[in-house]
């Protein structure tokens, strides 16, 4: 059974929007055992949308639209598919009862442009959006399952999650697949796939391999699509052989990935972790940060882009910073013993570099980083690497390599 | 002249990867003047491979694909694009030299599955990679462009710029397009759409309007396609009277986003910012420093994560933490002051937040968020926002929030 997933809106064709949408939808297809076969973007234009509909329910089963359902002129979604499907719109009361009341709870009124929202092909199947004025529709069209929902994430995600998941366990057919991830760390993809031959050259049809390469960091997927219980003793035989060849650059499996790793392995010392960032502007913190329940071990991190911070509070000598620069192995080591004292915390990680595209001179290119690291018991080490990526990316390699180092520093202890 | 673009990956049909290039290349066609017509994303399968480049040939002038071209065996683009093409692939010895030197420069030779990546279609013209092993590549096939780039963002935007933007500059035929942002902040769509109705109202139809949505921002873009300068004269026309409607919630214009304001502001007034993060944990002063030149007007800030870091550090007193909370008006105003005073900044902001999805209480729930500001001349302020979103996106709205507010108190000096 393959879904097709379809993004409706002008602002994802000029890029102008990232397509966030398709790539969540996909990941939660994949834990109930679908995989997407196709995902097209097409314009806010109903000709379009229709030929795509056509298009979709030729391909797939399950067929899954975003965007093109708001209040606005250039929302065409709605007319789009009771064109498609050849049978009238009318005015769906409780759905505009349900919008009233959402007004109403901030003091407002609906407009005309509402009430137009509230004009539904004939045969749908509301499903409930409780963060915004879009209604969620499902039709059951000549036996494809086609599923409307509004582009804003958060109100796409409030419908999809449950009541789409619901619909769609209860319509799926044929073998469930199974994924399990390896969350890989300082390796890359053709050094994992030579590692792994040995495995992948012997596997039956039904498990695949998807190697998915980040910066620094490589996702191994193994997947089978199977519901006999020999061929999933089978995969999970195969995951534990690939667990055993990748146990040197394993962060993780599955939502154990790299942060959550790192945090793992401070809950398991009671250590707590503090930063001292330069370059990065706050991102590694922000990296750290971005799980749940990592004020257990992080205490907090100062972002010291200024060299009179660096001095000032991270105590980082005025004779270090003028003799080797602010971008140096002295000066990282410096602040990272300074974040410890400061802070007050068992370890500490400190990065400075230039992530460009300015400031750069022959002998301190852009996309020099160095990074240090230090624990409350003297010992201090630091790393040197080189990116040739732009500012953002720069930024982001940079904190990746950062937490890449900490896990490691934090084993060796 | 349409384009239309694909992306090749089993890892973006699983949602594994956001396909971040085709947003990107769609933004750089757009600065050239050409339109997106769709974005499809298929798996590595050359049969899939082929009915989308037939597709697409029938459909676009011009067809750009990414993916699929690298070292490993689930690369099948090349195949595909020799079988639908009905021409033979050859080794390509230049290309191998190149791969050769690169690998020479690290210290190793390339592998037999190097050579395979060597395997070019008959008619190739080379994009020349610097940045990788995988070939750029362009044919003209029946009267249409089709250019074919690796997936790895670094290595497709190391081909295209400038590569490809000179392939399609000599191209291009038909009207260019122009386009104009206005980056506002505060109000939602339908409010701005309702604004500038007395203007859309009355447009011609190679003028368009675009509204798109972020948190607590929406760009509006004015679009024109036609090379007549009457026609050009009153888009620019239409510009300025945008511009004088929007005003009251401009934040600035194309390449002037919230965050680039708030740092001409500071440039203006010749100010030292600073930041104190409880919540947002280094996101806000990520925003700040994504900014090149930053450094300018950003001196640091302090992720105060831990109330102890909040006390010793910002000085909020035990008293206000007792009192009131870390989630309070006093405490973010007392974060802001201690700012001031620790970072010697001109003005500091402030954040302290249930960013969730743990720590929520029947007082505090989950997505409240407070925001202080203070300058060095004794003026302090603070707001509460309440948000419904996931921790990511609570704490990306808390940032964009702040920033708002820090561009509103500057603007108020």
């Amino acid at each position: 059974m393959k879904a097709i997933i379809l993004t409706i809106g002008n602002e994802v064709l000029s890029g102008q929007v990232v397509d966030t949408n398709a790539a969540w939808i996909a990941q939660q297809l994949l834990e109930i055992g679908l995989a997407v076969r196709e995902k097209w973007s097409v314009a806010d234009d109903i000709s379009e949308i229709i030929s795509a509909l056509a298009n979709a329910t030729d391909k797939g089963e399950i067929i899954i639209t975003t965007g093109g359902l708001g209040p606005t002129a250039d929302d065409l979604t709605t007319e789009a598919l009771a064109e498609f499907m050849k049978v009238s719109r009318s005015f769906h009361e409780d759905t505009f009862d349900r919008l009233s009341k959402m007004f109403a709870s901030i003091g407002r009124v609906p407009g005309p442009q509402h009430k137009i929202q509230c004009m539904l092909p004939e045969g749908v199947t509301i499903l409930p959006n409780n963060a915004g004025t879009a209604p969620g529709m499902y039709f059951n069209f000549e036996g494809r399952h086609l599923i409307s929902m509004p582009g804003v994430p958060m109100e796409m995600k409030a419908i999809f999650d449950p009541f789409v998941i619901e619909l769609l366990k209860s319509v799926r057919t044929g073998p469930r697949r199974r994924s399990h991830t390896f969350n890989t760390i300082g390796e890359g993809e053709t050094v994992l796939e030579d590692l792994l031959k040995v495995i992948t050259a012997n596997v039956p049809s039904n498990i695949n391999f998807a190697f998915l390469p980040d910066i620094y960091k490589v996702r191994v997927r193994v997947d089978v699509d199977s519901d006999s219980n020999e061929d999933i003793l089978l995969w999970e035989e195969i995951i534990g052989q690939v667990r055993s060849i990748l146990a040197p650059c394993l962060a993780g499996e599955n939502e154990v990935t790299l942060e959550v790793a790192v945090g793992n392995l401070l809950k398991q010392k009671n250590w707590m972790a503090g930063t001292a960032e330069s370059c990065t502007g706050g991102y590694l913190a922000h990296m750290i940060t971005s799980i749940p329940g990592s004020s257990d071990y992080f205490k907090g991190g100062m972002v010291a882009y200024s060299n009179s911070i660096k001095s000032e509070y991270l105590q980082v000598s005025q004779d270090i910073l003028n003799q080797h620069g602010a971008v140096s192995e002295e000066t990282v080591k410096a602040m990272a013993i300074g974040a410890i004292k400061q802070l007050k915390v068992d370890v500490a990680v400190s990065v400075s570099g230039i992530a460009g595209p300015g400031g750069g001179t022959p002998e301190k290119p852009v996309g020099l980083v160095w990074i240090g690291l230090a624990n409350n018991k003297g010992k201090v080490m630091a790393q040197k690497i080189k990116l040739r990526r732009d500012r953002l990316n720069n930024i982001r390699a940079a904190s990746i390599m950062a937490l890449i180092l900490m896990h490691r520093f934090l084993l060796d202890e």
